[in-house]
């Protein structure tokens, strides 16, 4: 009933806190015989890690992980990964002075409520270091999908007020890793590094979106009524620290459109309409004589399933709590007080967000991909496709 | 792993099909001793039955309201609840043509390509009107969390371009069931219903926007890290037919601001700065001696967890895919075809989602209210509250 | 959190009271394009209905299923099968003598302990009635195993003290249905048939025993560490009404033996050693080219994942608890009283306890089977078997 | 859908290898506030460990127990407790030669055809080593059960066919201890004792049971009409190693009895007839003014219920697998092969599984204590007792 795990199938429950001994997580449910790429894991942690630009804290984690358990010989045997990342940057004397207090718009105050004891150095249970974990999942469920050959990028599209102007499909998603902001667009990127640096420089913070686009995805993936494919999306989006809202396809601004704008119109021509082609990526089996629509309103999911067009979203991030100015608040005895942020925080977390909305994206889809092999008797050898002679 | 289900402690799963028998739900978890309202229950189904309006379907659905289980002397006995609503106006014949059709932007292609066998009548499991059984648990909820001073509206705020312009603090909720619109302020509503009928008149549709407002809520309710409070309702809002995006609190447009602007201030004068004070509901227990915001960019949420403020979100659906004009499409055999909307549909849903959105929030608040109880080793009494003699 | 649901992938939730308007049943996750035998159901039913014989109780229950969710045309659509039995014979006031009192060794006071308001019409839903809506699940689980060719059987094998002295592969099981006890040894029947008559002209009633057996059952079932195969049978099993005991393979028997006695030692010579080869059911292609082993102690499970070779367990019932003959009790007010049981019972519960051990076993396996389509990366396709060009 | 996870609202994952690098646990839901007396978890772990006497393996197990996460100044906060037990004597060149063969009555076979690749040195996953992690989260929830006052004892009550031959509630528990067989009778404590050194002597293995005993359980415990108390309680012993059987209460003797015999009558006269009241333990607050019964066939649950007596029951486990004889078995290649245990194990397991027996008593006995807290409106302090003025 705790809220620590996600996922029925591939199912991840994360552990530690941001100023214990560790971090760490386990993976119940990862198939046997998938090869573990560690570094190819230790590379998605890397994208996380704090101090890696001067946009981010400066806290200094090495942030290497190590797997105790279910590997064997490189390759996973269906028993229960764990993955460990020790802490050793935690500087727990940091926040004594916060032991009796809440800072505004943190969780503070509510784990004190709920819990009545909690672990108050650096947050606890509440800090964002909890989000490495998911890193790793991430990382091995990313793995797993490659093999249905789905492909999962994130970017920065806005920070503050700084948009980028194209639409994604018309961005060249390889350019995300190229500068520190990952915008794969170089001339917003830029702008949004100057407003990041000149809120680092007031001590304030600032919010951002990131978007995430899923390709090669088969047609399937999802379970009606409730655990819909965006359903399952959006909360695991939501339950990153210090988002504010989700929404895919065409998403809150598809309200003011009519239905006859916004109906995706069913084609067999994918090789002109279809953006999955874009991708270079081997097609995965059920994509030969598929189905796809002219336009992609959907957001590539239709009554909560995949319709084997690509999947897009996008994610809002708040400013972070913690700045570097004065604050009003309360302590425990219900007193009035005031405190400033301390410690090592990033000025805008979007930067950093991009790879934990990646791997809470790749834990959805790996559950959901093995979810839709219970959905028919014979499983999915049988899955339907228009009659070939047809073709 | 089906996905029929939502809720842990308070597990909710409905069945049933658009031109089926019934649909149903089994509430499975409702603690004993809860007297039902059957007035109330049937009341908040008949918000959401169609025909009740020129706004919505013509399809003559009396939906009648029947539990066959869990019930003894008109109270809660801890067994399961099942109710039943019958179909009393199904019209089968109507979707004959569509047997080999896939209408675009809707479930039909996905729910084939899952699972080779489907229902294709009104969209079978896929229809809306599944979420009738949600409003029947969502009223089962409600009537529990009215134990603890939980008060759940929602409204329409936005159709089409057409936006409501005062903040939610500032309307009066109780206006909201004076129009068919759902709209509580009546200039709006009044704009909202021409709109309506113009894109009706036209054989189309146009999407829209529900704002949810939960009063009352102690803080406490959400569970660290996944199961946050408001990543459960994301979800809940999410896999309602045609929603496409939710936000909390501040939202999409929270990203531009500083977090100087968007933190929240503690203070104990509740008095004067709590929203939640004006609703004139009693009170409830925890709210004693508690700890308000001056602000409330969080959405009544923070770290996951409610902090006693009054949270609030905004849930976007999209225009409904059926509409009375020709739309190209592809058959079972791939081969395009032509086909236009008949049977009975909505131009727009948003006046009929009010409720579903209630009853949505409503379930998940049940639950959390009810994983609760097992947060601290003494159960709820020892709730932490600051010391009372410093009042 | 409540327990009215069983399976994980093959979900089962029972609802309804003994004497309300029905029982009935959810199953979420059967998956689609399964033809359901709509006779072999009722079939199964009314093995279990009362007043089948002189041996059972006289309630006069015709015990018609009807299914109102999740078919169509015949065959399952992956949506929830939703199942109805409605009770027609029920006599709420046969029990108004007892709204106050609790009967002994029944559930009565803990109902009214743990809940505080009951349903104390013939038990309500602690009645065995509620079993009814478990065979119809059980049904539906044998038509999806008959797929991969498995066949569950079970029998009555003591009441009383009388045995039947064969092994259980020494019997003939399709002898079960020829007599009232379902004892497939003539003898043995003959003789338990004689003694439950004896103890319901006292008024009284008298234990037994039910062995299962599950043949043609392929390996690979069962999942490590706490869903071992036999673990969620015995669960299963000990959740039937009146059930205080479970074994599997050699059971407390095995106790006395010593490893080289128990050790069931591989062979590749199953024509001649294992039982399975007996059946005369088509072979599941998990069996071609398998190992068995020599002798079967484990009962066809190891480390909790099924082998290959049959399963067999032996289930515990108690004497029933109501009887025609005066019994001190307690009252609600704590005051000592006396009561005598009315109502309409059976002397001996396992002759229609067969047909309820097989709905249970049913359910395990096609949860099971489903779920262990999860184990590997590449699904079932893949399942190791050793090099058959050795064969 | 992983097995490798127990408990629902006290949720217990563990991970970890025989081999690998360690054994662990994850346990997810146990309250905040708790104080973790650490020594009491390692003397739990301690009983279990290897090498404890020459009755058991001579691996040379240390079995320290260290806490990473959930943890802050001694008390649990309400985040998951991640608890790791380093493996410092592990041999895994000990199993090479068993890399290509399947042991007799292990998992070794049933491992390799579910997953294809598996990890066999000493058992792997599929070790008894793993049990270390559940005595961790056994001897957690132990001291969750002591602030209702729950008290659980386990002791051997039989090896091969040497039994006790009192009943449990004439033996002195606290004399278990006193001897390396864990049998509370002295005298049959010596001849258990030379049975096993024979047994030993001649590199064979025998069976036993253990009963166990939970004493000062308040009534309500156990979620009908699946998750009854002794269902669950039945589970959790089947899921350990080498077990066969599970009885409650009369168990499979009681099917002997009639219904007049076995029936338990409710009494007030709790001072002279019930057991709980031996045990000096301070009472629960629910056992004020409560219902006794008589007897106590029911073994302490009726209707899956507690009802507030003693409750017992007894686990047979098998002659464990590893015996130092020659075996005639198969290879991977599907060849005839012959092969003789080497590793370093345990003649007859029952003296180390008391500890086991007891920890996963205890996780299912926590799980129900929280799960109770959702049966009623108004949670646990509206318990239903029968009116106290009547006293």
């Amino acid at each position: 009933m705790s809220g620590n795990q996600i996922g029925q199938a591939f199912r991840v429950t994360t552990f530690g806190e941001s100023h214990g001994k560790c971090v760490g997580v386990v993976i119940d449910g990862c198939p046997a015989g998938l090869e573990i790429d560690l570094e190819f894991v230790q590379a998605e942690l890397d994208r996380r890690r704090p101090g890696q630009s001067n946009l981010t804290t400066q806290r200094q984690e090495t942030d290497r992980v190590e797997f105790v358990s279910g590997l064997f010989e490189g390759k996973t045997t269906g028993a229960p990964l764990c993955a460990m990342i020790p802490n050793t940057d935690a500087r727990p004397g940091d926040y004594d002075h916060l032991e009796d207090q809440f800072r505004p718009s943190h969780a503070d105050y509510t784990y004190q409520v709920k819990y009545g004891h909690r672990d108050h150095r650096g947050g606890g249970r509440s800090s964002a270091r909890e989000t490495a974990a998911r890193v790793v999942a991430g990382a091995v469920a990313q793995l797993f999908l490659r093999h249905s050959g789905i492909q999962i990028d994130a970017f920065v599209s806005q920070v503050g007020s700084i948009r980028v102007p194209q639409a994604w499909t018309e961005l060249d998603l390889t350019q995300t890793e190229q500068n520190p902001v990952r915008c794969p667009d170089p001339a917003s990127a830029e702008k949004m590094n100057a407003l990041i640096q000149e809120v680092k420089r007031q001590g304030d913070s600032i919010g951002g979106i990131v978007t995430g686009v899923i390709r090669g995805c088969p047609p399937g993936l999802g379970e009606p009524v409730f655990d819909r494919l965006h359903a399952d999306l959006g909360k695991a989006m939501l339950s990153i620290n210090a988002v504010k809202g989700f929404e895919y396809g065409s998403g809150f601004q598809g309200v003011e459109l009519r239905g006859s704008q916004h109906n995706d119109a069913f084609t067999r021509a994918l090789g002109e309409a279809g953006e999955t082609q874009k991708t270079g990526e081997p097609k995965a089996p059920q994509e030969v004589g598929r189905i796809g629509t002219l336009t992609n309103h959907s957001g590539g999911i239709q009554g909560g399933i995949s319709n084997g067009m690509d999947i897009y979203f996008r994610v809002a991030f708040k400013p972070v709590a913690t700045i570097m100015k004065p604050q009003a608040s309360i302590n425990k005895n219900g007193e009035e007080t005031s405190l400033q942020g301390r410690g090592r925080h990033d000025p805008c977390v979007v930067p950093r967000a991009v790879p934990i909305v990646e791997a809470m994206a790749a834990i959805i889809l790996a559950d959901h991909l093995l979810r839709n092999r219970l959905s028919t008797v014979k499983g999915r050898e049988e899955k339907w496709t228009y009659p070939t002679n047809s073709e």
